[in-house]
């Protein structure tokens, strides 16, 4: 059977320094698992509750930091793309580094985006969309596939379950698998969205069981956003993983799949 | 008590002719019942199911035939916006012609996108997003007034309820009027999204019903997507409502509207 | 068109002076208004949250109370019943006043109490379960049919969205239509079930829309528990409408169902 | 850690023969796998769709039936009930059979019915409602616990998710484990209630998914409805899982409940 692979990273880029220090850490127990790992942050949060929100360093700043954790640590990394002229923009200043570009569940209809990331030619990682019901996301391949470009991967990161919450179906899994490799989003799975009175708030005691759930369902990859200080985060910090607990949780999350094969 | 506005017209700009004869057919309907009326139409559908379904005419030429329709009708005019560039780019090519720049509802929380818009001084219409609570749109509302505008309208147009179907949530019309006018669109609320195989599918027999209840619950305006011909409509013919409805539908809502002050 | 009936009164019985002041101030003012009163109680709130909440008088000291209220102010009444023995029961002690025996939410599906209740010969009101779709309630209505009584209403109080909450999908109104006269129950739609540590909470505020909404869309009768000191009620005081409410409410609604006709 | 524990059989008693021999099949399977076993099958289905569809053999016969497998098989029964009357009726008809009693989902809040099963003194096994957040589910707990009874079970069937559609949120197996032990029900939660015109269908295909990721999740036991012949069975065989999948399922979910103690 395949490994599991891992995305894995903060939420967005804070300081130059603290993505390395991050990274590093993150790699060491990847390294030690033998899970193949990609470094995962965003340059901007585009869709924050507020206007006056952290969005991070930008496009440019964002890259040159994310092709830097990438050559130091000798992974991929991966980071949002938020429409059509970003995606060739962040491709380009990406450069030589190996890259996912990955589309945000909101914007995962937007054709001009898809298409635009699909011809730069990296691989593409499609966030299904909280509104979209998983046999719907072939479309969003299709889109992909139809720009040139076959490396598309889609990521579960919860369905909308009334206000303020989402649900995980883990029937979706093994439904989007029919049309690419499909990655389970521990992270914002567990978000109650904007129930926080103008911030998005989360249930981290669940990232664990979720996950868990989703590996013995069947899953090709893990997306977690991972923080040594998950209380000072600049952003989704109310759903982070501490960096503490990350070894641990991929122990368990190997077995699991171990055994589910 | 104010009068009710309606928002009307084709989904997508057909061809220049349509759209004058429409808008034209739609104006006399509204002048006789004294409905101030807004043309609508998108320049670009940029979230087709397909990337080889029909998309308009793009921006600088839609927004030419918009703009003229404008002139010829005497009456504003209203189109989606995509991101924000092209927020700038529409609102310079309409020109003089008073118009609402849209937000469409999976954008409704790109905050590139609300700034853009609200920059160009032009009013503001926000959807709310399938996936959004309604007093979570006070967030949507407050980025457009942290960007100098205040002229800025929200649209109910349904809410995720399991897969593929959308509910309406009657409570959400009084709570999104504590930040802005309200106006329903009778059209998407019937959209089932992607129920039929590849492009959404609809139940406008319900487009009267819901109407109905919105205008008895409470609203400032009205959004439909009127076509001459839903079977041959180049978008979203499975939810539009006829031509020939449109009339004795609105007779029926300025008696309920009456009825409800 | 026919006159909306209304059926309203406290959630539980509590003092027999309780039952006949409330049900006189409502008889008064539907008398006034011209509308079809059905004096509603219950004898016994067979699902609270906690065992030792409220239940009631109990099926034979309450059905006498109904009763006595019914001649007094000369209107049907109508009451939960909660298994087939008790429909049986219930229907004799209610004697020959005419009385509508009703099957509530969570009981909708269960086939023995409906047979039993249809066999009284009564009138049957079924609650549309929060769990049902609203076409599957054509067998619900069958089962009363399929035991020899034609005399079945249904009412429609919300569908589960999420947890502790309800949705009024409008649809439902008309789509229950096709099968028997609809009831919209303005009391229990706006429940949020358990949302307040043990006992159910309410949204009362949004009674007064969502019956506008649904009278709007077309309904047969209404429902409302009503009390003249809903912070005092010994059940459901968290969604009941205050006595003060009712009058203008209604000749609102009437004003809607005249206008919506 | 404790051993996972599995109540399966058909979901209605079809014949006594067939109830035997389905009852040893399963129970030399769980022999060889070491699984303690607890036959199950209901005498009587009360929530049918149609008056017309079969129900079993009833109390009296269906409970002498459990009774003489439990015996000849050496394991405990567990069988559902329907009203205060019924558990009693049951409780007594069983004997000195080990049995448990099963309140169904639909009639998880009635507390009489909880009460008088509570009061037989048998173990009891309660179904969370498809409308009930699972917090609430405590209530249900207590209102057994309160009776004088503390052996008291949970059980996931799927939450209401739109219409004709039920979701399994995996959050929900820990929070209920909090007030007693948890069984995932794989073949409820892969119910589609009344999608198929009058009779429930299902999505058998998803069973093992739901069981492994449940079991990654955490539970104590397993429930499944098994047929040696889903197309005949007499009741739910649309989503029945065919009796040769079962050895096979429980090796991959043994393995998994390992990995993930």
């Amino acid at each position: 059977a395949p490994k599991l692979f891992l995305l894995a990273g903060p939420c967005v880029l804070e300081t130059e320094a603290h993505a390395h220090k991050l990274g590093e850490a993150i790699a060491r127990i990847t390294s030690d698992l033998g899970i193949p790992y990609v470094f995962k942050a965003s340059y901007d949060k585009a869709n924050r509750t507020s206007i006056r929100s952290f969005r991070g360093p930008g496009l440019a700043e964002g890259c040159r930091i994310l092709a830097g954790v990438g050559k130091a640590l000798g992974v991929p990394v991966v980071t949002d793309v938020h429409d059509a002229e970003q995606a060739k923009a962040a491709s380009d200043a990406l450069g030589d580094v190996e890259a996912i570009l990955q589309i945000p569940a909101f914007l995962c209809r937007q054709t001009d985006l898809l298409m635009a990331a699909a011809q730069t030619g990296r691989a593409i990682n499609i966030k299904k969309g909280q509104f979209v019901a998983p046999w719907d996301m072939k479309h969003a391949v299709q889109k992909v596939v139809d720009s040139g470009n076959t490396r598309v991967s889609l990521t579960e990161r919860g369905a909308s379950f009334g206000y303020s919450n989402l649900v995980v179906d883990m029937r979706s899994l093994p439904q989007m698998r029919e049309y690419a490799p499909v990655i389970f989003d521990g992270t914002h799975s567990v978000q109650t969205p904007s129930a926080n009175n103008g911030t998005s708030g989360g249930q981290p005691e669940f990232i664990p069981v979720l996950a868990r759930a989703a590996v013995a369902a069947g899953v090709d990859g893990l997306f977690l956003e991972v923080h040594d200080n998950p209380a000072e985060a600049k952003s989704d910090g109310a759903n982070a993983l501490h960096l503490n607990h990350l070894k641990p949780l991929l122990e368990k999350l190997l077995a699991i799949h171990e055994a589910a094969r």
